[in-house]
């Protein structure tokens, strides 16, 4: 039997759906986990009363004061938070400075290992901007890379937020193999055995130049270390593939490549993990919804799959098991 | 009422799996509609014969002769087919003849406004390329774009078998807007109403130089000419747009764009509808399966697709209602 995962949650930005989210998906969430809020206490109680959540919260200023019992939950609070300079719903400085500090302050927990993963709710990136306030804490990873989730369908990314005219030169061998190595590191580490990967082609059908040159021979170095990796796979096919169990997790190796996979197919929500970084860290890929916020209408999808995944991976039980799934899989 | 559509189905490459799926899809088609074969009748008789499927399978020689009755098929054959060169499962010449001259066929009726819609079951690139046959009849179509349909979502392609690193050079606004405008004649004859079309962006979250010099004027363009279309959207976020019926079908600049999120998202088969032809041209993604063929297991849910849809489109009620359509849908 693995130990319970210790899992710190940031409550995302107050005037946004954060706190909303993280409270459904509390009540929701299936897999045995060790869970402690960082965020404002009071935001915490005033959205549990709201959603009529039933919920001891209490405040705690240091992690081990941290309690795990049934009905209770603990929101380490820097008491720093003014909740007289927000409004549900808008743009603020104080917000954006808030979850800055917030998570400064679960990176450290991490850093610390007194916790096994970390999830950030959603923030508001013109709130940061207004507040001025840059992290403090640094994490240490170096060469990210987005891991996006959705059910079955795992998909890695070599690149980002890059114009796709600039992707080709981004595309080397020397960074598809370290981006492999480094799947294979982390899928091993939280319990999946012998991780299948499986690396997208570039172009059509996967015949072309960079898969000869440059995606193919990656390939084949990975298989050279024991990994078992294969590829380059005809991008149109491999992402139904891995939904269907044939990979663990895939490669892709610009942002919609893989996006599109997982936006179209994902009709629940998907959560994203951040690769390189020297702990599990999680997060969702939708926003703040300030229009929808304090409506307690918003969906806790995601979130929830987040809780799901860090509970599971960070307690080294592989993948969650996903609802729905046929018997066997 | 609309009146029936007539449908010419070629029965694809009698070594593999087409004779199959296509008399499997005759027995499960809901859709009204006047179905014809092309091809050998030998064939489709004996195909019949071993999957137990009791049909009037009779030969004709000039599609005046058809008959549109319940418990009846004509198969409009040329018998030229020589039955003792191929074998099930194996590439042959004389299968590759066959179907090019099936197709010429097809293609003949078409042109003639015999049929309104024409439909090829999956043919064997290496048969045709032994039989060293051409077409001989001329469609006559000229800028032909791929439109894949998996369900609600319905892809156009401005661009399809081409290195992705050469896609750049290919996005101009016109040709943008042509597709457009073809996308959009093309829904209107078919009879969807209104039709509502999305362009995609090339790059996250459709934001770059192609989005504001050449994709949004395009867009643009077209909106002054009264067609109702939106764009450039985010590529990751279009595609379950249109699944989710905001859109009646959506423009992608390149391969992979499109068939990521078609092959992605369909557990069911999916079909084609080759835009740019003077008439409805249908196929589909699927290939011979010459593994499986002969052995009555092959799915026959992608050209029952390209059926519903020829029966449909081909009699201008519009798209077919997806089966486990939501109410109103």
């Amino acid at each position: 039997m693995k130990k319970n995962a210790r899992i710190a949650i940031m409550i995302g930005d107050p005037a946004g759906i954060g706190p909303e989210v993280v409270l459904k998906s509390l009540v929701a969430n299936p897999e045995p986990a060790h869970i402690l809020l960082i965020g404002d206490a009071g935001v915490v109680r005033n959205t549990a009363s709201h959603l009529r959540i039933r919920l001891d919260i209490r405040s705690i200023s240091h992690v081990d004061h941290a309690h795990f019992e049934a009905g209770v939950i603990s929101v380490l609070d820097p008491g720093t938070f003014d909740r007289q300079a927000f409004k549900v719903g808008q743009v603020s400085a104080e917000c954006g400075r808030a979850v800055v500090e917030w998570w400064d302050v679960a990176t450290r927990l991490a850093l610390d290992r007194k916790v096994d993963a970390v999830i950030k709710a959603p923030v508001n990136f013109e709130s940061i901007r207004l507040s001025r306030r840059q992290p403090a804490v640094d994490s240490g990873g170096k060469s990210t890379h987005l891991l996006l989730i959705a059910g079955t369908l795992r998909v890695a990314h070599l690149t980002d937020h890059i114009p796709l005219r600039t992707v080709f030169s981004e595309i080397t061998q020397s960074r598809i193999l370290d981006l492999i190595l480094l799947t294979h590191r982390a899928l091993t580490s939280w319990g999946v055995a012998s991780p299948r990967i499986g690396v997208a082609g570039l172009n059509p059908h996967a015949v072309g130049t960079e898969e000869a040159e440059t995606i193919g021979p990656a390939v084949q170095a990975a298989c050279a270390q024991g990994v078992c990796v294969e590829g380059p796979i005809a991008p149109d096919s491999l992402f139904r593939q891995c939904l269907d169990g044939r990979f663990d997790c895939v490669l892709a190796h610009y942002h919609d490549q893989g996006h599109i996979a997982v936006k179209t197919n994902s009709a629940e929500g998907n959560c994203a993990i951040v690769l390189g970084e020297p702990f599990l860290r999680l997060s969702v890929a939708h926003g703040t919804a300030f229009d929808i916020a304090g409506k307690g209408i918003a969906d806790p999808g995601a979130l929830l799959m987040a809780i799901q995944h860090a509970a599971s991976l960070g307690s080294g039980r592989g993948f969650p098991i996903p609802s729905g799934a046929p018997p066997g899989n």
